[in-house]
């Protein structure tokens, strides 16, 4: 039995049964990130994000800044799911000895933009050799006790519901895979969400302390695959149907283009990092009002059954199979 | 200029340069680990170390669990250096996916091992598919407001002392290259030091309560570059008495085999992951006795004197030129 045999997420598990029982260990692994409880009026949030040139990034499809910017992201909005603040952000990077100076420092500096831009601060780093490029960040946040907002805990007749709009990092691979680097050239939108994610650090925080949800996941590895995530941990069913989910300003062109269906973007691409919410429907006109929320927008794509699993449903509420579950790193 | 050119401290410098100011991190790049102040009785350790397959361990030469043992020591080293309990341990780990699962799981099995065997717990990591086999490892400690151990701060006329023995990774890796993986089946102190090394995590927190010493780092790049970089960090030079430095048992017959110099190991080897303290010299002797450091041994191995730098002395007190100043990751 190899790893591409039983996958990413069995694997995760296997680690997460190797953890040794600590009472300060709130939450391991299985959620965005670790709950620790050090004894502080909040709880400390731990998580990490690693990407790997050739696998998860491009530097012939991004700037340097962009890329250690979307690796950043990547942390900082798992942070935003638990509804913390982000307190100290960690980077080991691994470079090739061969890069130039100026190229390293444009990584650098997209990283410590990235948590600047949310209100943290580039606080440590490792430094290694590597013949391809990597990036590992990790972010502390810190989130009030009581307030975290977890996978667990969505209950049936709750509404699932997204901010912002989705698809956009999926159809700028897709479009640049197909048409070679300049294929975003005329699609700005995509390429800036592409390019430069804004993690929903405010609105993460905004809706924990409003109590009107509980149960958020961020949008990393698809919207249906992590509809699944909290369906799992749960115990319930997501359905999600398909003509309510916002597709990223762009998207639907840029598709026309390449012949491909932006809304596939949308459901199972991945990497969008907005955040997906479980919460009363009595509670969504509320914080769609709340001032980091209507910034971005708040839409409802589905709603909590009893049961497992996640189901995609169309306009005719008939059941849609997608090309593909979400992103497993060893498939 | 590229990488290789200004090598792995003057990047890491680069990344000090970028960070953002922030009250509560109070002291970021340039220490064995960060230290944050989030309000607490207890301030915050955070300290990241990553390995790659083929630059830093091979898989030839150890266990899959060995592996995982050495990479976490390195990281639960650098939490001892600072006068710190460990509180988590997380890990990041790249693996092919064409690796057997039992071999992952062992590497994990070597990863938690190692925490659990300093009183902490792999509390969470994440996961990504890699042709080279990568571990990161991120761990969190606490240590007492004002016991912290820094490289800053040694003053002239204090000794050097050091816990334990020196060279035995570096020798294990000399005679590994030179006589092939059966290279240590008779020199099995020399292999247990390199394979399974024991962070001095119990001696780290002793000594920073005691108040005996302030200032320590954690023998990872060679005695003489991790002296010098608390003179770099205390403004102050190290001076090493290359007589007094203890070589780990089994060096010396080892070296005899291969025609090295198992002073050269202990001088300049790395990732001993002992402690290097500079203290008054009249609390040697107590400090010597306490309980957990009794157990592993404490050498005066030189001294602190103005100036800048680090040099290394032999019997006749002439300064001595090493092959190569420690390990560099660019170089």
């Amino acid at each position: 039995m190899r790893l591409r045999d039983i996958g990413e997420f069995a694997f995760i598990d296997r680690i997460a049964r190797m953890s040794g029982e600590d009472p300060r260990v709130v939450l391991g692994i299985g959620d965005d990130a670790a709950l620790l409880d050090l004894g502080g009026p909040e709880l400390l949030v731990v998580t990490t994000d690693a990407m790997l040139e050739g696998r998860h990034f491009r530097l012939d499809w991004l700037e340097p800044a962009e890329v250690g910017w979307r690796a950043a992201s990547g942390a900082l909005s798992d942070v935003a799911a638990m509804g913390a603040a982000p307190t100290a952000l960690f980077c080991t990077v691994g470079l090739p000895a061969s890069w130039p100076v100026a190229r390293a420092d444009a990584l650098l500096r997209g990283i410590a933009d990235s948590a600047e831009a949310v209100g943290t601060t580039l606080a440590g780093g490792d430094v290694i050799a590597s013949e391809r490029a990597l990036i590992d960040i990790m972010v502390l946040g810190q989130v009030p006790r009581g307030q975290q907002l977890t996978r667990d805990g969505a209950v049936a007749g709750q509404v699932l519901a997204v901010t912002g709009a989705l698809g956009a990092p999926a159809g700028a691979v897709a479009a640049l895979a197909e048409l070679g680097t300049e294929a975003l050239s005329e699609a700005p939108e995509v390429r800036g969400r592409f390019a430069r994610p804004a993690p929903r650090v405010r609105a993460g925080r905004a809706i924990a302390a409003s109590g009107l949800a509980c149960v958020a996941i961020d949008i990393s590895d698809g919207l249906v695959q992590d509809a699944r995530h909290i369906a799992e941990r749960s115990g319930v069913r997501a359905v999600i149907e398909a003509p309510r989910v916002p597709v990223a300003p762009g998207c639907v062109e840029l598709a026309a283009r390449i012949g491909a269906d932006a809304l596939v973007w949308a459901l199972s691409g991945g990497e969008d990092f907005e955040l997906l919410l479980a919460l009363d429907e009595a509670n969504v006109a509320a914080l769609a009002d709340l001032e980091p929320v209507a910034e971005i927008g708040l839409r409802v794509v589905g709603r909590i059954e009893d049961g497992e699993g996640a189901v995609v449903l169309d306009a005719q509420a008939r059941e849609i199979d997608l090309p593909r579950g979400g992103w497993d790193h060893f498939a």
